[in-house]
């Protein structure tokens, strides 16, 4: 079944809308948070208790699963969805980010990347139509264009580079796709320079895509300037189609970027704060390992109907991460993960019933660190 | 409700038989093995995994509890059961094994054993009344005497000291025993000597408890003396009363003792096993991170159908492993326990139909080594 994007309602006094993308692997109401499941698992849950959260797209690595256990593998056994028995969907993130992130030694030229594995240290080379072969193996959903990222700060004339060379590898990865159904995303680039996230946006939407990921940012740049990069290129990227930021965020930036007509995220800011203890609520967030939670007997979030706030204190889901005894992380991940799910489900309401900017102003006025 | 415990069967060919323990909280059917939850949890399950394959009776350690978080804080979180939200019934050891395994500058009188505390250093006072209270305050369903636990070997002499030692603190326990409702079982020491393991159950039968635990055993002798030593035991227990053989054990081991009387066991091998990538097999044991399983798509074993064996295959178990994913603990650990609870209902089923001698010796020659 091909790829579509709907836009079922638009916020009257923003740029937001909720929308359904049709994949085959079902459908996934935007806006819409992906959990992050690099290697083929989300971390410390199963992929159904990611589903009865609510979650019905989530992210995998390219990069990673080429590396190991290698895509040739996971085709064999099913694809990822076979491999990992997950029934929604999947987007591939295509090893731009990964390459420029974790890998050793990265060499960059027209025709791709050469670098060092970061688990074996053996020397790579990654092109686009690599990148698009391993994502078509895998069998995703939405295979992600291999793009050139630059760190931050980046000069004007790097950024220029890694622009020209992202829509150059982006136009021959449509070239090289072979299988109908998966959709195809192109990521913009171009650094904190607004003009070329623009040329960026506009030259990849002259090759038309399936919908377009804003990427390079959430790189270590001030959250203002995060912001001014959405606002500098959304305006270049056609209404029609699904806009995907990369790697973010915190809940403040999610509904900041909603506001400002993104659609889809992905971040492992729940689940790795999860892991090392930090909780989000709807009164902030706590580090579940500080001595105050002691004796606390009251739930993580009486405002939340998760697993661990129906059934657990927060004394013993302290107990469990002061033993680090491996159920305090699912608790915690399942929690974090409701969270999310939550959050997105008040912002898609907010929007139907054309409120959103009054939500922002509320959260940024009630959320508060709670602790540490 | 106070305890109590009744045979369903006994088998015609051997010693083996069915029972039902009436528990303050639910019932359990004998032959039964428990889980362990030392501190609160069983390792990379929930509770409620558990308690849906099957098991309706877990144990947890005093000693670890005592420790940390410190059992007043347990107590007013609703006891163990609250704490952890299991509705199952909870067996407690009293600690005499972990004193004797963990702690260090182990020092003990009559009075009681003083040593530091594996956690901190500290030093403490472990009394058997100090055992009991604190088994008390978890709210465990059954609670175990604190014993005098020697090593392997010992001396005729030093295994003398800990049975008379060991009767004498029992004695002590029945006499400060509060609460009504759990059951109070004795452990019976003796080391390698049949004579001592007589006078140790004698002894503690004369006392008069709820059941009776067999100690001091699987602590590095060979196995044939393990089971000469229940042999040793047996006899001079009330057939009427549970038998409980602690820290045992692998699968041949559990028949061997069932076949001989025992009803209820604790081992940390399939849950500590499956974490080490170690699976239990229908066929044998493997070792998942074995490269054999590479590219094997078939289950962790076909005449399984655990939530690993019914939608995973070999390959992302290995897969799984080799990237140190905590699902794959989890996933392992469900298997392991599936393993465990269905060989158990095979053999109360063996013994409803006075067929346990052939399925030992089936299982004997039927269950090799597939692996490493």
């Amino acid at each position: 079944m091909a790829f579509s994007f709907s836009i079922t309602h638009c916020d009257a006094g923003s740029n937001a809308r909720t929308g359904v993308l049709k994949l085959s692997h079902g459908e996934v109401e935007t806006p819409a948070f992906m959990p992050v499941g690099t290697l083929g698992s989300i971390k410390a849950i199963s992929p159904e208790t990611a589903w009865d959260i609510g979650y019905r797209l989530i992210l995998a690595n390219a990069y990673h699963l080429y590396l190991r256990p290698g895509h040739e593998l996971i085709s064999k056994c099913g694809g990822l969805h076979g491999f990992m028995n997950w029934p929604g969907g999947i987007l591939t993130d295509s090893g731009g980010f990964q390459v420029f992130s974790l890998a050793k030694l990265r060499k960059i030229d027209d025709q791709g990347v050469v670098f060092q594995s970061h688990i074996d240290g053996s020397r790579r080379l990654f092109t686009p139509e690599l990148s698009l072969s391993v994502q078509e193996a895998l069998g995703a959903d939405i295979i992600m264009c291999l793009d050139d990222v630059r760190g931050y700060p980046a000069t004007e004339s790097e950024a220029r580079d890694a622009v020209n060379r992202t829509t150059e590898w982006a136009s021959r990865t449509i070239t090289a796709k072979k299988k109908v159904d998966p959709a195809l995303f192109a990521i913009v680039q171009g650094s904190m320079f607004p003009d070329l996230r623009r040329i960026s946006a506009e030259g990849l939407h002259s090759l038309g895509f399936d919908g377009y990921a804003i990427g390079g940012l959430s790189v270590g740049e001030p959250h203002e300037l995060m912001v001014e990069m959405i606002d500098a290129t959304t305006p270049y990227l056609p209404t029609t189609k699904p806009r995907y930021l990369m790697g973010v965020g915190k809940p403040q930036d999610i509904l900041e970027s909603i506001i400002r007509g993104v659609d889809l995220f992905d971040c492992v800011l729940p689940t790795r704060n999860a892991r090392n203890a930090n909780l989000f609520t709807s009164t902030g967030t706590l580090n579940i390992r500080n001595a105050r939670y002691r004796e606390d007997q009251s739930p993580v979030d009486s405002n939340c109907g998760c697993a661990l706030c129906r059934n657990y204190s927060r004394a013993y889901l302290r107990h469990l991460f002061q033993e680090r005894e491996i159920f305090g992380f699912t608790l915690a991940t399942i929690h974090n993960l409701n969270f999310y799910f939550r959050l997105i489900s008040d912002i898609k309401c907010a929007i139907r019933e054309n409120r959103l900017n009054s939500m922002v102003k509320q959260y940024s006025s009630q959320t508060e660190e709670i602790n540490d």
